[in-house]
């Protein structure tokens, strides 16, 4: 997605090799004309997979899977991250690790809001190592439902987020992806080559 | 809002007299269609105001003020819940407490995304005694920029949120006014008479 990858050179802070801050467009000021956009390539990319709903984890995942959701004409379910166990017979429950704030979070589902015949679409803003698609996926299969895909806004190529979950036999469709973040610079993947790393 | 009324009547589920759950189509799972809605009833109040930022609280509030976002064509900026101080030059902070999670937080705003120039239209779930909203008046006037209104989806009337606030000569809109939860049933305040408690 050109738009996104120009925006990224343009405003994105590299932190460190590891680390992009969209700061400015995504994760704490966001243009809702981007994410408009973005959720417009969303739902053509997975419209052919008939996904029966948008799950997305809270909180900066929100505003792109509600851009999708709309255009797609299907409900959005926010996976909460509780820093306790909650104890109940009504919830999914998973534990998933935050790399950036260096906390476990469980990731929550109520039971009300999936059924066995789901067919469900993540959307997320980030994926590095995979850790909140994989417990999304795993509340998902809690519940007997299928995983339709994966959708990613960045995601860091370099980290092992994409190579786990399709090894795993699951479509990641990212509309950014960046090989590297070497010396201050972003390198994006060639689109000519999608499984380049 | 009839349509809003209508759906917190069909689906909202009132757990004691001060807490209405409205997990189904605002907080957990989310109509992306009905967002849109309020977004249009947003736009339509406070397009005189000529706001120049959306700003909301993580994380309910962010559906709703992207799709208000959307449809006046501003920004929306997420106001952070970090759970733990942050020292540094380049942000604003301020404790709320949050009455739901017994819980307070360091409500956070990149000094990036405000000037003295900006007027802020406030867009969140709730209002019940006002903790979020004053939280981020304090940031907005902290920049020396103006609230230009806040506009509430649901708001609890038998709460003090709405008097503090109005009292302070602020702007509010709320979508939905609920003026009591007693013994399980809803009851709305009348359109016809905004101001009825």
């Amino acid at each position: 997605m050109d738009s996104l990858k120009r925006r990224i050179l343009k405003d994105g802070l590299v932190i460190d090799k590891n680390i992009l801050k969209v700061d400015s467009f995504l994760n704490h000021q966001v243009d809702l004309n981007l994410m408009y956009e973005i959720g417009t390539y969303f739902k053509n990319y997975f419209k052919e997979a008939k996904p029966t709903k948008i799950f997305t984890v809270e909180s900066s995942g929100i505003a792109p899977a509600s851009m999708t959701a709309l255009q797609m004409g299907l409900p959005m379910v926010i996976l909460k991250k509780e820093t306790s166990k909650i104890l109940s017979d009504n919830i999914y429950q998973t534990v998933i690790h935050s790399f950036t704030k260096s906390i476990d979070y469980n990731l929550t589902l109520s039971k009300k809001y999936i059924t066995a015949k789901d067919r469900i679409l993540i959307i997320d803003d980030f994926l590095a190592k995979g850790e909140a698609a994989s417990g999304a996926i795993r509340l998902i299969e809690s519940a007997g439902a299928e995983v339709s895909g994966i959708g990613i806004v960045i995601e860091k190529s370099f980290q092992p987020g994409r190579k786990l979950l399709e090894s795993k036999g699951y479509r990641v469709y990212s509309l950014a992806r960046i090989s590297s973040l070497e010396q201050g610079c972003i390198k994006f993947c060639s689109d000519k080559n999608p499984s380049a790393k």
